[in-house]
């Protein structure tokens, strides 16, 4: 069976390399603090929704290196004492985090993790890539989210994922807003609702399409969803389903939709409704898929084609365009002292020292529009910087301040609420709403703004003097 | 620990709800043969690489539904003798397929697919899923190839890949022609080889740069490579990684090379060659990361940059811009009748019947530029017509044909041999070897024909007319 772990080895070969040489220098548990930020906001929107929390700490809580990892670390030339070192190693670092399904901006730290050199540095690249995946979903699924208003939203987007991605991309999608999956594996794994009737080759296989309705609605009286559009959605698809549709009210059921799978999806559905609706059967909703994405969704319903399920798959699970959130994960102390790293690209360089993140909140209750990074030091933020335009600065210190960041794992167990998937979907639809609509829409939306204190400028721009002054 | 399984349940929903129909109406072990194409060429060049045919074949021949799939199907409704039929399901299905590496084109049926209703149309999601990402991967990886020339290409996404895609994203980057990959845990699981050093954390977690240096190249002279961004590249890392050098060298040691990873590339790699060459150290290489795909490697050599290694990440483990394939698989035969769909869209009507696919050969060996799909019974290719387009027609009668699909599976076994990844990488670049440059150009590729041959056409059209007639 192919199976794909999350285990020791489940990261870049540097981790494994640096870690040998904080191992062999004696390094390895000396303490050290990381951040977590993201840059840019995908998909030219607005903000991201914060996902992958939960199953980054449950495999923080178990992370280790199997046999299969050791043998294969050996056989790159890793020496028996740093081998024998991995072999019992466990996480036992501490994590600070936004509550998954926060809603997150650029450049803000919203995962602190603390611990010794070696471990928090070696899950730097599994914390990227479970968090960045699963973010980059959420966020796409809450823009569907948005433009779908109360209708059911379903992933249909496995065969176009890539590979086991998928699995994730499924659960992130419900974190977003979905309802449902067609993803059995992930349904399962995850506890969502699975969601899926027929293909195309279903109703080929038989001889005819009233033939192969029939056949399933006997079969399947209480999920039947007629897929419409195999021979000719108007003239044979929808026909035949309200055929096999008035049998079932005979026998006592009701089907439950049709599918619409090509064509022009809004004249099709209006065309369909009026069909369904003049045969009585009100109660039969549209299902439509294809292609389908926040853009396309808002383009029917401004057409007002009556659609009542979108199943959306490829743009979905990959995230298209972007298909990667681009977040990085950089040291910020090290052995009781603030690190910096300058870089070539002045978006590349760091913040340094232990931070907090407070989040300025209006009279209403929803988000005034800052957050602000300030040293742990701090109670509030007053006067906060553009970190690379500090001429550029507002005051929120008459503001409302939330702290963001929570301690949800201490000495590699968790000690936050182990929050169920609707629970994390809830918190994020709840989070969006304090979000002011500037921030939410497709085209050019507003800044939302992250600010530095000048306390941490300050330390940021004392350590930079240092590193340059020792260059000079 | 988190592990992500291919079993029977990971599939969509409705395979498993069309697999129940088909069980109780006893329809299951009826005969059935499903092709697999793909509609559009990726990053619109001219052509796939066709990638995870192994990866499918070692997959179908232990799939299986575990005690856990079985749980969730029962939590879901479907029936105890179902669940019992599932229980002790196993693929004994045959498949015929082009060769892993194959350069394949849109709407030419590439892997055909024989066995029981029931087999054949549940391994439809699986078989989409891998088969379409890693030939994504693969494609975008040849492209990367291609502009690179011999250089050395590594695999640094899994940080921003989707999930454990990036497992699958390693081993088809190396399909595709790439040397090694950072993902320890792909290196691990497909024997590739593994390539990393250090972070810009660990530099950071030195009090200077020359230190970092100098402990790691103490730890790991054999495989040493400075990043030099952290503070100044030409002031600081360079300098300094000169400095470690010399001293490795007085110890008998030599480094290996020196990695940017941000700023101007072009520029930063000229001025660091130059100095390293001045100080007599011509053997170390420059390695260059950030953020790059085939046009911004092509940019960068076009500019003379001294790169001897890329580092190739987001682009390349999620086939950005695009982030999927198309690909579709459909029902060509059931119960010894050739089947068809319509849809709404043209492209999506499908190809009926068993089929074979010829690709003409021109006098030196090479792809001469179309490959013909006909009917079984067909001997070779005549003349060949666009699918849509009939009045549009060309004759391959006197080029050599070579017969594309070969059998690789039967009764559930694998047939073939076992290509191991090396084979596979150096047949897809062989066979790109074949394939005209007009076709592998990025702006505007020549189209590659794939047409059908008249008795196909006319049995597709027989069909159509058929189902035509029953719907008037």
């Amino acid at each position: 069976m192919l199976s794909f772990d999350i285990t020791g080895n489940y990261t870049d070969l540097y981790e494994i390399t640096m870690g040998e040489v904080y191992f062999l220098s004696s390094r390895k548990d000396e303490p050290a603090c990381f951040d977590y930020s993201f840059r840019k906001n995908p998909f030219h929107g607005g903000y991201v929704l914060f996902a992958g929390l939960q199953d980054l700490l449950d495999i923080l809580e178990d992370l280790h290196f199997t046999e299969a990892d050791l043998a294969f670390l050996k056989s790159l030339n890793f020496k028996p004492p740093y081998l024998d070192f991995l072999k019992h190693f466990r996480f036992r670092g501490s994590v600070h985090s936004v509550r998954e399904g926060e809603v997150i901006f650029p450049n803000c730290p919203v995962i602190h993790v603390r611990g010794t050199l070696f471990e928090t540095q070696l899950i730097e690249t599994l914390l990227l890539n479970i968090i960045n995946f699963e973010s980059l979903i959420a966020t796409k699924a809450s823009r569907i989210r948005y433009v779908a208003g109360d209708r059911i939203l379903s992933d249909f987007g496995l065969r176009r994922a890539q590979g086991p991605g998928g699995i994730l991309a499924a659960k992130a999608a419900i974190a977003g807003g979905f309802n449902s999956t067609s993803n059995v594996y992930a349904a399962s794994l995850y506890h969502l609702p699975a969601a899926g009737t027929m293909a195309h080759s279903f109703i080929q296989s038989y001889d005819s399409e009233l033939e192969a309705f029939r056949v399933y609605a006997g079969s399947r009286p209480d999920h039947c969803v007629f897929l419409v559009d195999t021979y000719d959605t108007i003239r044979s698809g929808v026909p035949n389903a309200i055929i096999v549709a008035r049998e079932m009210e005979k026998a006592g059921n009701k089907a439950a939709g049709i599918r619409l799978d090509s064509g022009d999806l809004a004249w099709l559905a209006k065309a369909s409704r009026k069909m369904l609706d003049e045969a009585g059967l009100s109660y039969i909703k549209i299902i439509a898929s294809n292609q389908l994405d926040e853009f396309v969704i808002r383009s029917l319903l401004e057409q007002q084609a009556p659609i009542d399920v979108f199943g959306v798959g490829t743009h979905l699970v990959t995230g298209q365009p972007d298909a990667a959130l681009d977040g990085v994960y950089k040291l910020a102390m090290f052995a009781g002292k603030p690190r910096l790293k300058l870089s070539e690209s002045l978006q590349k360089v760091t913040l340094p020292g232990i931070k907090k993140v407070m989040r300025a909140m209006d009279v209403n209750g929803r988000f005034w529009g800052a957050d602000a990074v300030i040293l742990d030091e701090e109670e509030k933020a007053h006067t906060i910087f553009h970190a690379n335009a500090p001429e550029k600065f507002i005051s929120v210190a008459s503001y409302r301040q939330e702290p963001l960041l929570q301690p949800v794992m201490i000495g590699g167990k968790q000690v936050s609420p182990h929050y169920a998937l609707p629970d994390i979907s809830a918190y994020g639809s709840q989070r969006l709403n304090c979000l002011p609509e500037d921030y939410k829409r497709f085209e050019n939306p507003h800044t939302y703004k992250v600010g530095i204190s000048k306390k941490l400028m300050d330390l940021r721009d004392t350590l930079r003097n240092q590193h340059r002054a020792a260059i000079e």
